[in-house]
């Protein structure tokens, strides 16, 4: 049910529709917005700090603009609801009921006013200068202003500085709006921002300005949470013949004290109470995260050469606690994936040993790093890599990819623990080895305990948790108990004593033990908390591809899921224990034929 | 045979052996040195005008600093011959017999001068920070000097910008060299280029300058191809406490005055006649490129709004045919691999008709563009893909993960014609489809003629060349004449009638195919001219797996392979028709008991 159904938000149902409102009815509408902003955030979770900061310039744009012939492109897109409430969607934020209608980034297929699907940063300028160059081509004389919005925290990852430099040699309209509030996900790392410091400190006027040193030109607008200053700036530039910069300064969390005072916990949270603060769900005991940071303060305490970097994302990995105990050994290079990865490989060159802290779905930044720097050049780097998993998230945040990116490339070891004591063993030898680069996945399901079979990671021996016949399940990873439950679901309903192992490894196999599967084995199944194209179940499918073992993948299939929860998924994925256990039933009984 | 034993160089076996010379003896070396790179490009082909460029500041680093335990790292390090020369690798220069001993990157395991291989350019800045940061860690007194030497061209790529961001952190001693000779691999492109033209201009002097605007120490040289100024330079700044940025003018090509004459021609060139500057080799009468070019120039005759995307490798695809002939319809984003995806991406939002063009071995760096931008958003890019192949080049440039990379991603069809009339074809039908990405991989091998036997892509039949039984090849793009030759030697040797496939495709599969092989077939064969780890025949070996089906997959294995001849990396993969026909035997008798 519609909870405000007072609000002037209502009367809103295209931007065109607040172009004949007033100051002040612009302004009670931002606050309303702000206001919804928070209750839903507060119920089902999404970016607060982000979205409070840029009502304002929102507002002016639809005030000013004419969208969806004039285009914004808002970059990582977190920031889009304001903008989403006022192009017809502002049932998803009124409206409980509605909160899961309309996804956390902008997306063409919820309305013409999205031009892409956008959840990694610093592609607006990349985007929005190919949107006016197509313009310039199709159609040169719409006056179309086609407008990034990108923030100080996205302009350290080089395809924000391509996009630039790109920008530059347009010679017609286009507008980028450099929204600084002086943060990005964590701090703002890096010399830029020295810079944008100088550059606000002197109202815009210092002589040394990156932008105009592109041949960019530029303006500074001092205060960008006021409406009317921002509805006169985009009036001036509406139009121009040639591209700006707007360097606007914004307060991250404008409007809600907590999300000002701590603007890295209001980034983006997990469902709050409105009046404590609290977070709804309660952090467990313990953690992998927890684990690894245990081991690390434990190794730089015992005198090891250890260092963490990660990009922009301490909070997903616990490194606070690192960084405090440690703060000289700990590096946040910003968003800059591929910086992080290539540093590590040159910190591990000059004999420290740099463990990397990555997100699946960002590492994918890092991809020729990963080959070009790690792979080739071999150096004992440790990365540890987070949500790594089907998920019900956004499309734009995928986890599913990191098996096959990885897998695929030599020289790379990739672990895939299935327990807490198993991933700590793992990072112990990937920290005392050196002859090789080190991933480990770490699991994202419910924390297991468990005894490491071996403690070299060198050569892999299966874990063979239970010897049996006729069927093998290889379960990886996150997918252990799932492995299991298929196990016993086979015993009950097939009277199959499935042998049940842990692969341990998405890049090395073990031989022997997968040759002698084949003396009492008629069929292997993987499982894996990935994408099958390229995953570890077609490793598994070539070495038995000449042989008569039949084999069977679970996992993604080549898709993108967008916020579809993961029961749902599981289902549609055949990844529920009994679809599985159908599914092996039908290779066994067309085995016997 | 050493060609030049009485030459200068001949004396020098460490960096320290030059310490001793007197101005005119660097000189003369310098002079030596220059013509070596000539002798020796001329004969087996490498960078010329890079090399030349950068003898003098080369001799300047090992007669100031102290290499190894001072360390120079070469972004790209195609101009590292100088270097090489002058840490005990001279012969690699001298003697025509020993040539390809010595790579044409730098590499660790040819000397200690030498810290990593490398050939992607925007490395050096991260790499250069992270020996600083592990020095300062693991052995903060040694008065360790860490230089990175960087080509303005090179700084156009993100990650050459997400480096200079995080050396604006560091508290220590860091010397950047930024080589201006004016020119990338073709024209430098962006604004970036506005304002070092206007540092260069005033001497350094402008206010406006993008490292001091990060907080770097700056300092200009204006000839950096004057040895005694590059002494003195580099005196001064040795051992500094902070970073600096050093940008020095030179001359791409300098001494030879054909490579100066012509830039883009010297950059790299194949085997060439020193007195005439010909080719040794004479170029095809027709390629696959000239095919793809002719069919550009006439869409867009036709009035379709088709527009050429690359980064900095015009030359590789005979774009400047199209260019001259529709400059308003040609982009070069300068090395920015990850803006060209993307901004390719948003002009076809636009309505335009980007082909981007690519190599294989740098489309890795676009990865996350090609997963979070090409293949969510589902634009209909067109892509041409170069180089995709197993080749006797060096590591750094190895161009087989591209089928892994890109097949397993969603909604991208990744298509691999056998001869260039099915090129074409599918370059038609990507350009009139709007449902979908297409890329398509540009055989490298002999160029074929055929008839496509379908003209539109939106369903994969495949074309079953010959109908035979019991072993069925699939032969991907390529490698087409190889699957035709072992299919003759199968007859020939097992009197096996083989079925001949031609799949296109190798991200779709043609379901019906595979289904009705089963009927009279035993063993399917795939071959790729790719790695097999993420290959297109795990997708046959998934699909098979549940079956009796026997597949046999032939492509590279997980490994680099580093200047070998094709036809020894042929041996080594099995990959000669006669190794293949030896491994389908083996199984078919396996079958057989």
């Amino acid at each position: 049910m519609n909870q405000h159904p007072d609000f002037l938000i209502n009367e809103v149902n295209e931007p065109q529709d607040i172009k004949s409102m007033n100051l002040d009815q612009l302004k009670e509408l931002a606050q309303e917005m702000r206001q919804l902003v928070l209750e839903r955030d507060s119920a089902v979770g999404g970016h607060v700090g982000p979205n409070l900061g840029v009502m304002e310039l929102t507002i002016a744009f639809h005030y000013v603009f004419d969208s969806p012939h004039d285009k914004v492109i808002w970059d990582v897109s977190h920031q889009s609801y304001a903008h989403k409430m006022l192009t017809g969607r502002k049932l998803g934020f009124l409206d409980p009921d509605h909160y899961e209608d309309v996804s956390g980034y902008t997306d063409p297929s919820e309305s013409p006013h999205d031009f892409f699907k956008v959840g990694h940063t610093s592609t607006s300028i990349a985007l929005a200068v190919g949107m006016a160059q197509a313009r310039d081509l199709v159609n040169p004389d719409s006056h179309e202003n086609v407008v990034a919005v990108i923030g100080d925290g996205s302009l350290s990852g080089g395809l924000a500085f391509e996009g630039l430099n790109n920008a530059a040699k347009l010679k017609s309209n286009l507008i980028i709006l450099v929204n600084d509030n002086q943060m990005s996900i964590d701090e703002d790392q890096g010399g830029l921002y020295r810079g944008l410091k100088e550059l606000r400190d002197t109202q815009g006027q210092s002589a040394n300005n990156i932008f105009k040193f592109m041949g960019l030109d530029y303006r500074y607008v001092a205060d960008g949470n006021d409406l009317k200053t921002m509805i006169d700036v985009f009036k001036e530039v509406k139009n121009i013949d040639h591209p700006i910069v707007l360097h606007v300064n914004t307060q991250k969390g404008k409007g809600y004290q907590p999300a000002i005072d701590d603007q890295k916990k209001y980034h983006w949270r997990a469902p709050f109470d409105l009046q404590t603060g609290e977070s709804k769900q309660s952090a467990p005991k313990e953690s992998y995260s927890a684990a690894v940071i245990d081991e690390l303060n434990a190794q730089v305490e015992a005198g090891k050469p250890v260092v963490a970097i990660n990009a922009a994302i301490p909070g997903m990995f616990d490194l606070g606690r690192f960084k405090a105990a440690h703060a000289d050994r700990y590096f946040d290079v910003g968003i800059a994936e591929q910086d992080s990865v290539t540093t590590a490989v040159a910190m591990a060159a000059g004999g420290a040993r740099p463990v990397l802290f990555e997100s699946s779905t960002f590492l994918q930044r890092a991809y020729d790093q990963l080959v070009h720097d790690v792979a080739l050049n071999e150096y004992p780097i440790v990365m540890i890599v987070r949500g790594g998993t089907i998920s019900s998230g956004s499309a734009t945040h995928q986890g599913t990819f990191d098996i096959s990116y990885i897998s695929s490339l030599p020289n790379i070891e990739y672990l895939a623990p299935t327990n807490v004591e198993e991933m700590i063993s793992m990072l112990r030898w990937a920290l005392k080895q050196n002859d090789t680069p080190v991933v480990i996945r770490q699991p994202e399901h419910e924390l297991l305990h468990g005894t490491p079979s071996q403690d070299s990671y060198a050569t892999i021996d299966y874990d063979i948790a239970h010897h049996g016949s006729e069927v093998a399940i290889m379960a990886v990873g996150g997918f252990w108990q799932l492995g299991e439950e298929v196990c016993r679901q086979l015993k009950e309903k097939l009277n199959i004593d499935a042998t049940l192992i842990n692969p341990k490894s998405v890049t090395s196999i073990d031989q022997r033990d997968l040759h002698y599967l084949q003396e009492d084995h008629d069929i292997v199944v993987t499982i894996e908390d990935g994408n099958l194209s390229g995953g570890f179940g077609e490793t598994i499918d070539r070495y038995y591809g000449p042989t008569n073992m039949k084999v069977l993948n679970f996992g993604a299939p080549r898709e993108f899921a967008d916020n579809v929860p993961l029961e749902v998924l599981y289902e549609w994925y055949h990844l529920t224990p009994e679809q599985i256990v159908d599914d092996i039933e039908r290779v066994v009984h067309s085995a016997i034929y």
